[in-house]
């Protein structure tokens, strides 16, 4: 029996010969049916590419590289099946690698991953997407990026980004959380190292100002995007002479603390506490009650992200891709769960009886 | 002012010229310590090594894969940080894919996967590590792979793997709720494609047996590994004409959908109903009450699993590294949490009353 051969593929897919090319060396333009339908005849032809020719395949890596320093494992797994959805569009693997971004040789490292595993080029996430000299040190390496940063507006230089308005839906919290009667809300940051935390306290803050409320700094709690600071930072606001009526924790983890921390002292949610997270997590549809949040369509801000990238990197490889460049910006929306509630008069009532 | 040499950075880095190649070209037998040092004598002397040099490194392609598809993201998060910890140890990179378990075409896919961004080896999930037929055509392909799979004993043959014993755990967790005096347990599978929900279900009844409880097909129910199937399921024994006092669901998720399935129904976990997960997610930990759950190490678990794949792919690569090769089992461990409590006799003293 003969050898099969490319042209007999390309008969039995009913498909061109330079599709089976494409495939067999994964030229990132070929449709993901067309594709399934080569390597079906290729499999059961049982036909062998020429090795020899296999090792002349392009030179260009199709691979790209997600970047990530964040202690909320909901979040990476967001970001990372958005980056996979575009890389699955698009032929393209994915490799990650989890970073340190406190390490003075974070450029270096990040420019020896990228040419040791030869990747085309990088998604960045946040704090790392946001150090403008970390950016400038990867660029001037010769490294391609895209990132993924919380901004109010497209910051209109460096790498393509998509940035995404924290502080107007962290404006939207409060302003939901005020409507509903609250007056002394309390507030627990993210890291620090994160624009987002800023961001989504500056929304905070904004809120309160545009209602009329003066800031009470004791309101506030520093801490990390976990759910033990959530905890933490709960006991210490509800430990307070005069406790916050609600609690806006700034993502879900932390509110998932906050919610931990009220149920443990006996308080009942949302009568006693109204509590609000930000990102829409799993968790937050899951918990009892379920969480107030801001949704922020990870996986779509990703994907959008990933795709910008990969735009860029076809541009450069085939300088014929006509896919504009455009940097987007995402505002996650409010979605209003059962851990929110108009605020108990409790202390008025406490008042009128005693009077 | 000359260029610096590979000399100058040796010497500044305080080892030999041989360390400094193989940091250059990714060895893997350079200790991470080591590494950083040389990185940073790169950096402050801004050396840059030969490009052509460069292109010569070995060909040996020092990147794994990891192969899942699995609905849990809390899992897939704590095995991927599991296989990145055995990377970081041994300076191999990751490269991640999401694929369709009941693709027919599986094992072409995985094969071109592997051959398409020149993957050393895999690390294959459940259910494809547990499928002989996926592994057969692996390895009939040179694909080298290691293999985390839901066993009571070392299989061994095939491939190396990671075996653990879900069925000795999921019958602690069964025989923890008979302690606690339930006889009425309802049991949620998980999706029949994986072997460890066949198992976990094995131990379940096997516990019953053993304190001489007659099983009642009624009270177990199949589904997937996810919360909308545990609130699903979770509802039907409640609506049952005897419900169970205690439901054990076959993972985390499972049991967060019968959590908030039991506290939509107005009750009080764990005295009107008691909950068991399987897994240790850190949902299990932040949800209240905390879950009773199995331990599984997920993380240990991936990390001894991609242990064993990149000791076997440098024995291949040097013929010379003393790594034993031996496969290992893991037991999860019985975790026990404010979701069980000791059953309450209800009906006892509602009939009490009444007579």
């Amino acid at each position: 029996m003969r050898r099969p051969t490319i042209k007999d593929v390309a008969e039995r897919a009913k498909v061109s010969l330079k599709t089976v090319s494409r495939v067999i060396n994964n030229e990132p333009s070929v449709m993901q049916g067309t594709r399934a339908r080569v390597l079906h005849a290729i499999a059961e032809l049982d036909y062998e590419p020429d090795p020899a020719a296999r090792n002349l395949r392009s030179a260009t890596p199709f691979v790209i590289g997600l970047v990530y320093d964040n202690p909320n494992p909901y979040h990476i797994i967001g970001v990372q099946n958005g980056v996979l959805a575009a890389c699955r569009e698009t032929g393209f693997g994915l490799q990650i690698q989890p970073c340190d971004s406190t390490s003075p040789l974070l450029a270096e490292e990040l420019a020896e991953f990228v040419q040791r595993s030869r990747l085309a080029g990088l998604v960045l996430t946040a704090p790392m997407s946001e150090r403008p000299e970390l950016i400038a040190a990867l660029s001037a390496r010769g490294v391609q990026l895209v990132r993924i940063i919380a901004a109010t507006e497209d910051p209109g230089d460096g790498p393509p980004c998509v940035y995404v308005d924290d502080r107007d839906a962290a404006y939207e919290i409060t302003e939901h959380l005020i409507q509903l009667g609250h007056q002394r809300i309390g507030f627990l940051m993210g890291g620090m190292a994160h624009r987002s935390s800023t961001e989504r306290h500056a929304g905070y803050e904004q809120a309160l100002k545009d209602y009329g409320i003066s800031p009470d700094k004791h309101l506030v709690i520093p801490g990390d995007y976990t759910f033990d600071d959530g905890f933490r930072g709960a006991r210490r606001l509800l430990a307070l002479r005069e406790p916050p009526t609600a609690i806006f924790g700034s993502n879900d983890e932390i509110a998932a603390g906050v919610l931990a921390a009220a149920k443990s002292a006996g308080m009942n949610v949302p009568y006693d506490l109204s509590i609000a997270g930000f990102e829409d997590s799993p968790f937050s549809k899951q918990s009892w009650p379920p969480l107030t949040t801001a949704k922020q369509a990870t996986e779509d801000i990703a994907k959008q992200a990933a795709r910008l990238l990969i735009a860029r990197l076809r541009q450069d490889a085939y300088a014929d891709t006509p896919i504009a460049l455009h940097n987007q910006g995402f505002t996650p929306q409010l979605v209003v769960r059962g851990s929110t509630a108009p605020v108990r008069p409790a202390r008025a009532e406490a008042k009128t009886q005693s009077a």
